[in-house]
């Protein structure tokens, strides 16, 4: 709990509920006829609507980026070192947009939202969304705003997919796509991690085909398990090295299947709390999601040609420990722009904290984002 | 099947079982009143028993490390490559001792074995082996074959720390060690895999607290994934890549949690083949004897300390793109022993399969190997 709100905290905030009802075609075939967004916003909209900025969220994420919901909270969202007043995404001179996107498990039309057609949740029959999709409904949301052009999508890892993504869906509305800790696709290595955590889900006895909230079950085992695994792969071996090393719990080994290690002990909490508050059919459309992007698949695997027709400037960040998505593979997407003759920063920072870095507070990281964006913020006040 | 024995085969080989009845108190504090090993020999002990050469298995092998069980094997045993005449642990030369640990599932005494104390199996009863105790039982096999010592002791990954072991707790038992791909003692992330497996198994429904056996069931599906789990960390990402890179099994997405990519079909078949054919309960008595191991533990952490007593010479080798056991483990073994003044002998190989390229046929590595092992058959013969 904040005892005080701090000075830099865009305070206390209120998400909102946009409804659209225009039917949405996905990339799969299928229709939503409707949907919502559930929305946080910071700052202020300037006339010529300029200003605004949209976050766009990673696996876990979701609308709420920055601030608190109430006083008694004890953590502000989830990018509350990079949002606020005087913070890199400064919300005395922007417009700040976030939100839940479909098929998430925070207030978004998802897997738990009641089907319309059946009057049950959607469960497994939510369709499966692509970052195109996701984009797709985020232009929606522009619309909606009346924004024409972003001042900048911001996005680290899935997130900075959606960021790339927008620069070639819309390559009009937005001025800067910021890409953090990202990558223009899933490795096998990674689509491997993903499937892993599938099966681990759909494996629990009480994922009874996607349709637990009907038979008043939750797969929690499974969906801890594909918590632990990705949560290895957020960080760095340094980082749980330093974090953890081989300290013991008790100070003495068990000689049984109980906690030995504290990095069993940080496993199985950081697990366990996220199957309490994350829907299991949901993590299944976001790592489906994540192995799905591949822009430059309809390009005969030619990214540079993929981004032949964007016209935003671009910034990449990686972080050095980051083995999820390596500098390597925000470089392929760098190379490409290059290749294409765009404009585009790149900062590779010298972190120890693996992929998680992008979440964190890190100078390096901080100063350049920073004066990254008071370049645009010079551009469109 | 082979149509026909190779040449530098072992040929057929019968596995015997080897009964010892004075009791082995394990370093948990347990007791085990006699126990059995499942053993193959390959090749002629001498006369002056001086060529004798003992195997360890990692994680998941046994006693069947070389040639055929029967002319219908699909597959020899699981170092081949290594082990036969004219190969690098030349059966011409040498008597070369494989056998698979307590604690295993492939026939000796283990979880699946009956307990005389209750007339059913072990299970989970079955105290938790450490390497040392692996160690302990294999000096009283070396002393059933009247081997006063070992001209090697060979291992990788797993079998590289018994290696270690034989060398600091009867250093003048062997004349060399060689040390495969391994290292001194897991990391925290090492550590943090193996808990995601032994959750995985226990979280199974099928897993009753170890007493599946009894109960005619199996916790498959917590196998299956421990495997997934284990098997991404023994590839490398490069290895995945040119294996898989993101090739669809039907040529388009389904859009369903069906499989998409190739990697995930051969994931999964891993998987389930591996969790055919080994007992739960021996995969988290391995993974406990893993995370467990610590030799420089007793010596405040210095590793260089726990060497002081070694009388053998070492060979290390390890692989560029093992990430399990990365070069920097091989190397931490390898500075130890240089600042305890021993002879050792270190070869880095350039392989792109990972921590898999010490079971594979490596040009460089087999050559590195072949020479050494030579040198030591002229000291021995």
């Amino acid at each position: 709990m904040p005892e005080s709100i701090p000075a830099d905290s865009v305070g206390l905030v209120t998400p909102e509920t946009i409804t659209f009802d225009k039917p949405l075609t996905l990339v799969c075939g299928r229709v939503l006829h409707g949907y919502q967004l559930k929305v946080e916003t910071y700052g202020t909209l300037n006339t010529k609507k300029t200003n605004a900025v949209l976050i766009c969220h990673a696996l876990s994420g979701h609308h709420h980026a920055a601030g608190y919901h109430s006083m008694s909270d004890r953590k502000p969202g989830w990018w509350d070192n990079y949002i606020g007043p005087g913070k890199p995404i400064d919300t005395n001179e922007l417009f700040v947009v976030s939100l839940n996107n479909i098929g998430g498990c925070h207030g978004s039309t998802g897997p738990t939202t009641i089907n319309p057609e059946t009057g049950k949740p959607f469960g497994p029959d939510f369709p499966v969304v692509t970052v195109t999709d996701w984009v797709n409904t985020q232009a929606m949301l522009a619309d909606y705003f009346a924004i024409k052009q972003w001042a900048a999508v911001i996005g680290g890892s899935l997130g900075g997919m959606q960021a790339l993504q927008w620069s070639m869906a819309y390559p009009e509305r937005l001025r800067y796509a910021l890409i953090i800790a990202s990558a223009p696709k899933l490795s096998a290595q990674n689509i491997a991690f993903n499937e892993v955590a599938r099966q681990a889900i759909m494996k629990d006895e009480d994922f009874h085909g996607g349709r637990y909230l009907e038979n008043s079950t939750y797969p929690k085992s499974g969906l801890m398990l594909a918590r632990m695994v990705g949560h290895i792969t957020y960080l760095s071996d340094a980082a749980m090295r330093s974090k953890f090393g081989r300290d013991l719990r008790s100070g003495h080994l068990n000689f049984n299947y109980d906690v030995d290690f504290q990095v069993e002990s940080y496993l199985r909490y950081q697990g366990e709390v996220f199957s309490e508050g994350f829907d299991a059919n949901s993590y299944l459309l976001m790592t489906k999601a994540l192995d799905y992007f591949d822009p430059a698949a309809e390009f005969n695997g030619d990214l540079t040609a993929a981004l032949a027709d964007t016209q935003c400037k671009f910034l990449l960040i990686s972080f050095t420990t980051d083995w999820r998505f390596s500098p390597e593979r925000s470089k392929e997407i760098v190379d490409a722009l290059l290749n294409a003759k765009k404009e585009v920063s790149y900062l590779e920072v010298d972190a120890p904290e693996g992929h998680d870095a992008f979440l964190l507070p890190i100078n390096r990281y901080k100063q350049a984002f920073h004066a990254y964006m008071n370049r645009i913020i010079r551009e469109v006040a």
